[in-house]
């Protein structure tokens, strides 16, 4: 897996920042406004503002990741963030001879497991090689490609879809594939808006796990939250 | 593949053409204005109105399907459609011990193909179900299934996002498999709606072809009808 | 203000619950699985998952409302939820003659302020005829008008936008005349579907209060929450 | 009105073209693919590439504007479009006194309606003034302030969005002020990407009016091509 920043706004902080304060100041003019706007005043507003409470001013800044060598599995549950823009490569006009193929960790540390996963990919490129050879169009000759199939992408997030996606795909209930992924992105996001990007995953987020009934124990739960909160009056 | 309407909100056109009078009318209260919607109405209203004109009206209405023994080279194409809602059947949580698949036609037509297609089919269940035997998880044991493997959803749309569903995947440029689901969907739209549903693929909805050099022929390219309009001239 | 539901997806709750089990059951066929949804299971099923874990569920089901006497003021609020559908009378193309207001409540409880608003509106009534008799168009002699004018519309929304309006919009701190909307779209909504809308304001949904230091008082705030939990370990 | 771009994202034909390539191409990594889009790459496909083809290319690159001194008439119709973030000055928490406002070009030129327009302003505001004298809160007193009331906003939107934007707002039958607006913001993003932005109204992207009977004439209708069309053959 290879996580590229590709782009990004300039100066996200500081457009986070500029919309909040559009809204709430006086200010004679937006130039004034922005220009005012010091590292200090960055600190403040996003130490203690919550996403929750203010949301739109954090769409105001988007990144553009290449994300390489992500299976196919990966990719069908990373579209599936609508709030976001995705270009992927094409199965029905890229050929896919000499596939790369992403193993899954539980499996390459099984030597029986990653043989036989291992002879396989070879198996199905052999099988799509000669579906092609035999005329298939390459749009049909894909349908015996697998999940484990590497795929390119770009991506485009604003930092408001991206803090819902960490939420979600940082917290160890994801899939392995898709949160090492999200962790890269988010370490890159961290250097680039360290002040912005806090925090990762949900229980990170808001200070307790919404997983309810299928939490870690990284962070307790609301109702563990409530219990002790009520035992306490 | 079986598509079938699971659900949709009554009367489609009556809430479409009101919408769409809330805007211009100034009937003294709601009430008589949705009363006074007669069919003949809605058949003036639908006549003339573009899309493209007053897309806003047709999204008060919504239509479920339920999609199933559709491949997952489908669903990826399928959760790219933003403005929409799907549940999937997750290949994580669902054994895919005994997975269907689907055959693209012109394998099905060649009996050299066909043969080593089913036979790869039957080698990935047996790939599959010896991983799961070896205490490799589903969710990492789906890396071997293919695109071809059947899978169950259900997808929301409304009206206006269908029809720019329509309007692509009806259109013949579009793969197989999801233009056939298309169509069938279209079908039972036009069914419950048909003064709404009155065209497909968007050369039927726009009356040009908008795809230019990829254009089929079933319908004049933007650039034929100019340069017939200028020459006219 | 008057709140109307105009049309809903016929049996909300059996689609949410639905939905649900696509993605985690085995089950041979969707209608078998939809059959099987018993008033037990969706009982079972809402009172344990929450919204957070897994929104896209909640999508499958939507709420048309006819929205009369309200403000502007409350229209260009409201139209900032995008996850919606909204059509609204034009100002453009229908006469304001004899519009119809919305007076506030502190306005109406302090006769000084009421005298001197109706006072306004009248006047602002005659300065709108007025310009119409100099030829002014509607759509610029509405300048003068106030955001107190009254309006109509139409908006669908999904549960889960709906839940999160309610969550925003519910909350006392909330602008009172949106509030009043939302309570009024929300009793409505539990009448239909009581299983699924069992909370409003966000610190009922989510059982503490996400506004900070702007939090009311009715439902303590994460930091206090966290606060309790660490002191009682 | 003041329109002024505040930020864009970094290279917005590079991306947009980039994205394009991903889809396509076979090239060994993405490095190697963006360093491979030339000057001349770009002329090529945008100048080959209809937004209706491959819209989602176009997602990739954003601008964000401020946009000041514009009525709340204009700001209730912009945030009407919802692919877009914006953030806007509150009349719940920002003062009133001494607002400024937007006079329509018609008023300015008939001087009896001119001055009807400022005395109404003036009026208006020393009946906001009087009401928070009153101690009616500014969430109330702004219920007297006028459409022609000067707003100020941040907007971001991503070149699709803008695209679809100006097709509709730069047209003939948009509204005054928002289309100036609209022609201003489209000046501003061809400097920026001339080979992206090379048409504003939708006659203009289209080459016909998709308006129909309301068309202005700039561009014949659909009905007219097809007319000819067939007339040729």
């Amino acid at each position: 897996m290879k996580v590229t920043l590709i782009n990004h706004t300039p100066m996200p902080e500081k457009m986070i920042v500029g919309a909040a304060r559009v809204c709430y100041s006086g200010a004679k003019d937006l130039d004034t406004l922005l220009d005012s706007i010091t590292e200090e005043k960055i600190v403040e507003f996003l130490g203690k503002s919550a996403l929750a409470n203010h949301g739109s001013v954090w769409e105001h800044a988007t990144f553009t990741f290449g994300l390489e060598g992500v299976s196919r599995a990966l990719t069908h549950q990373l579209v599936r963030h609508r709030i976001a823009s995705y270009d992927q490569q094409s199965q029905r006009y890229v050929s896919a001879k000499q596939f790369e193929y992403v193993v899954p960790p539980k499996i390459a540390k099984n030597p029986e497991a990653k043989e036989l996963f291992d002879k396989t990919m070879g198996d199905l490129q052999n099988t799509y090689d000669r579906l092609v050879e035999l005329g298939i169009p390459k749009e049909d000759s894909r349908y015996v490609l697998p999940n484990a199939c590497a795929s390119r992408l770009i991506c485009t997030m604003n930092v408001r879809s991206l803090m819902h996606f960490f939420g979600l795909r940082c917290c160890t209930r994801a899939q392995w594939e898709i949160r090492d992924m999200a962790n890269q992105m988010l370490k890159i996001c961290q250097e680039i808006a360290p002040k912005v990007f806090v925090a990762g995953a949900n229980c990170e987020q808001l200070g307790y796990c919404p997983e309810g009934d299928m939490c870690c124990g990284r962070a307790p739960t609301m109702a563990k939250l409530l219990e002790t909160y009520k035992g306490s009056k």
